[in-house]
């Protein structure tokens, strides 16, 4: 009998399963050095130390996509081994910080299934929680994925669909306990934009471009433990090109939007998001970013700005997200949506 | 006079000598975070303190091979900057865990040389330490390369010749103080295969690939301050290719055994290896192991696994090694043999 | 209103205007390791606490040229942004290391300004400070760069040139406290030549040669949260390739040079410096010095060297840096001169 991992197929799914995903990692400052190579990422909150006590923090806490990161990438081969689609996230949130040491694991219970038509593959929903080594949740969230059976003749489950938030309400927002953005230096932080500066369905562009390379999606998708083949293995798909993991490009369009959003210092929670399109070495990755939403929090001088936050290759045209038949349009690779904390 | 590192020659070894390497080195959490950045390392006791801990250690320690890059990158300067061929390993053991923070220097002592008859080359073995800033030794092997003369004409020395043992005896293994695998969590640690499941000459067959970068091969050199020309120097071959680390190759393979493996957790032990075949970039590395012994430790619920670990490029082929004529197959980059401790 | 940063042009820029740069950042083991991988940075002092405290310090500190790259990094969106060239380097002093933990962020003011005779760009001088969270002054040093005016019409100022020292007199070099290489271990740093070795006018070539690829430049680049485009974004220039940014070969060059000068342990005056030529990956870096001068300093057993360190691609020639008519040599990356202090 093989000792190697094949991953799970649609019918290995049960309702209400939970499963305890491999490797416990510990975080320190190696990992928080390595995102600030792999990507431009400039937020002071979490650069500095001293900015973020100046907010009213120990120190700064690692970056909120690292985290994110960490913990999708030990689903990885439980989840989405198998999967045709990562299709959506939903009611992401940002629970504790993560700091320098602590030791983060994931679980998922599985929350929908539905076969697909063809009855050669389905759809899984899991809620995902990582913890620290506290057994405290500091991140939770909804992903779905398509995934193929092992065998087409499977029964198909029961349909269960999850009712999921088209986004998560503001009075759901948790602020990690002591921020304080009355004493906030926008000078240090690199933009003297606030909260109060910014209108609903203002567009803001974020200018720069970064080329991808093979070698930094490779490190940071390991870094993540993310065991995915099509990352790594030029020999898997037929055009000899390594898929960039999607976190990826998160990573990267959220770091280039730090030029027009510099004081959009923290991520709460992940709204919704969309792979739109295949990205590969070689392209350039742009974004520009859309206010949706903006909301008052309980915490001293802090402001919650929701944000669409849309990666692009090449040129973005005329920012048309969508073709006629609302498919997205072949420039566009990431379709975010998330609530940021941002100085009144 | 020049003032620049020529490295030696076949005649500037004696038999006994004994020679200091430079530089010595501290280790911390940000090699840890690249290790996890360059190779898809995921056991459980190097990826997590809270694993760690539950294993009877005081946190995690440095990945294994690690240790291994950083005591030969010193030795190379004054070992193998003239080498023709990195010939073998032998009676390599892991005495004491690296923790972070810790220092490591190396020693080598010359314990054979033996001329080659075309006069143009000889045979060296050094037997060498690698210490930590207790003068503890933390690591211990034989190697032995082939190493150009300056002179040809200089006098060949009285031929000696090692007795290597073919294998280090399991009653010669360390197990870490602490170490006791008796609450091991399978589910963390990725898999449930334990050391009674493994059955002598079990072939596993590691699945995943990684196509190799020019950038991370020579991040990882550079890391174990291993300096030899060849590896960074696009100019030095004729072919214009950098040739990659054996190392590399090694790292690479067995974090690819992760998927099989994955409670292999610490290797103890170096057998034997023949870097069989060169790699550079743009390969595709895979990896299958081959179990060739299994025997009891001291220690609780820790048992000792003794592994071949083959990494080839492209298609394994029927895993013949050899050719008719004892040649390395060309597709076979790495053949290694070594004992990890593993959960009873 | 656009909100992203355009940066400023040769018109913004006032005759004693103090600029406070953006974004704090805490530097630790991680960008340590990330140094070392980066470049074959070995000088003993910044690879070991323990040889670094038999040398006085405390612990091993930061590279000097990190700590470099980290102020000067933070003053690219201020003052290069819109740079046409980095036309020169001068009184560049480190005061005080910087130990892993220490958070950094950079004020620079304008101390000259002088509109170029075309009325399309002008030359801005700054005087930048590094300074750590106790707000201690650790690096300090003056950069002209030619700015390119938004306007041809605006006014031109009247043109101050600052009056720059040659070179930073050895009276002035600031040694760190308690350094003492009277105990040196020249074995364990690797070469035995020591200060008194060295002769005025000695060329030290380095032998060793680094290809340079895009991934690892950018990750450099972005560490030190450098965020000219032409560095990232491979739409940017005509030609289709990233500019490398200049301190990635003055560390690259600085790096070589320890094939020679493997105790010139410590970087202590910046005298000048030109990027003389640009560099594309896929080009060879060599390098090689010239001892410039020599001092004495007030501390035991240290020793002051001013060396020119040359790096160049492809072949050096008879190492003629400039022609006939003053103009550098195509193969020349880099022209810097600095002083270092070495064991007596």
């Amino acid at each position: 009998m093989t000792k190697t991992n094949a991953g799970r197929f649609f019918e290995d799914y049960r309702l209400g399963q939970v499963i305890r995903h491999a490797v416990p990692r510990t975080l320190a400052e190696g990992e928080r050095a390595l995102y600030h190579a792999l990507y431009p990422a400039r937020h002071a909150l979490y650069s500095s130390d001293e900015f973020a006590a100046a907010c009213g923090l120990e120190s700064s806490p690692m970056d909120d996509l690292l985290a994110f990161h960490m913990v999708f990438g030990k689903t990885v081969p439980d989840i989405s081994l198998n999967a045709v689609a990562n299709l959506g996230y939903a009611q992401g949130r940002w629970l504790a910080p993560v700091w320098p040491g602590d030791t983060l694991r994931a679980e998922s219970q599985v929350i929908g299934l539905r076969q697909n038509s063809n009855g050669a593959s389905g759809v899984v929903w899991v809620h995902t929680r990582g913890l620290n080594q506290m057994d405290q949740v500091v991140l939770d969230y909804v992903r779905w994925v398509m995934v193929r059976k092992r065998d087409p003749d499977a029964p198909a489950p029961d349909a269960v669909v999850p009712d999921l938030a088209p986004a998560v309400p503001p009075e759901a927002l948790i602020v990690p306990e002591g921020l304080d953005f009355t004493g906030y230096d926008f000078e240090l932080a690199g933009e003297p934009h606030r909260w109060g500066d910014y209108a609903l369905g203002e567009i803001i562009d974020h200018v720069d471009g970064v080329t991808i390379e093979e070698a930094e999606h490779m490190l940071a998708t390991r870094l993540w433990q993310n065991t995915a083949k099509v990352h790594f293995d030029a020999t898997f798909r037929d055009d000899g090109r390594r898929l960039i993991y999607g976190g990826h490009v998160i990573s990267m369009a959220r770091a280039l939007s730090f030029n027009g959003l510099a004081n959009a210092q923290m991520i709460v929670a992940l709204n919704g998001g969309a792979h739109a399109n295949p990205c590969f070495a070689g392209d350039t990755i742009r974004a520009w970013s859309e206010v949706l939403d903006k909301a008052p929090t309980g915490a001293p001088g802090v402001g919650a700005i929701r944000l669409r936050l849309v990666a692009h290759k090449g040129d973005a045209g005329d920012r048309a997200l969508r073709d006629e038949g609302g498919k997205y349009a072949p420039q566009v690779l990431l379709d975010l949506d998330y609530w940021a904390l941002m100085p009144l």
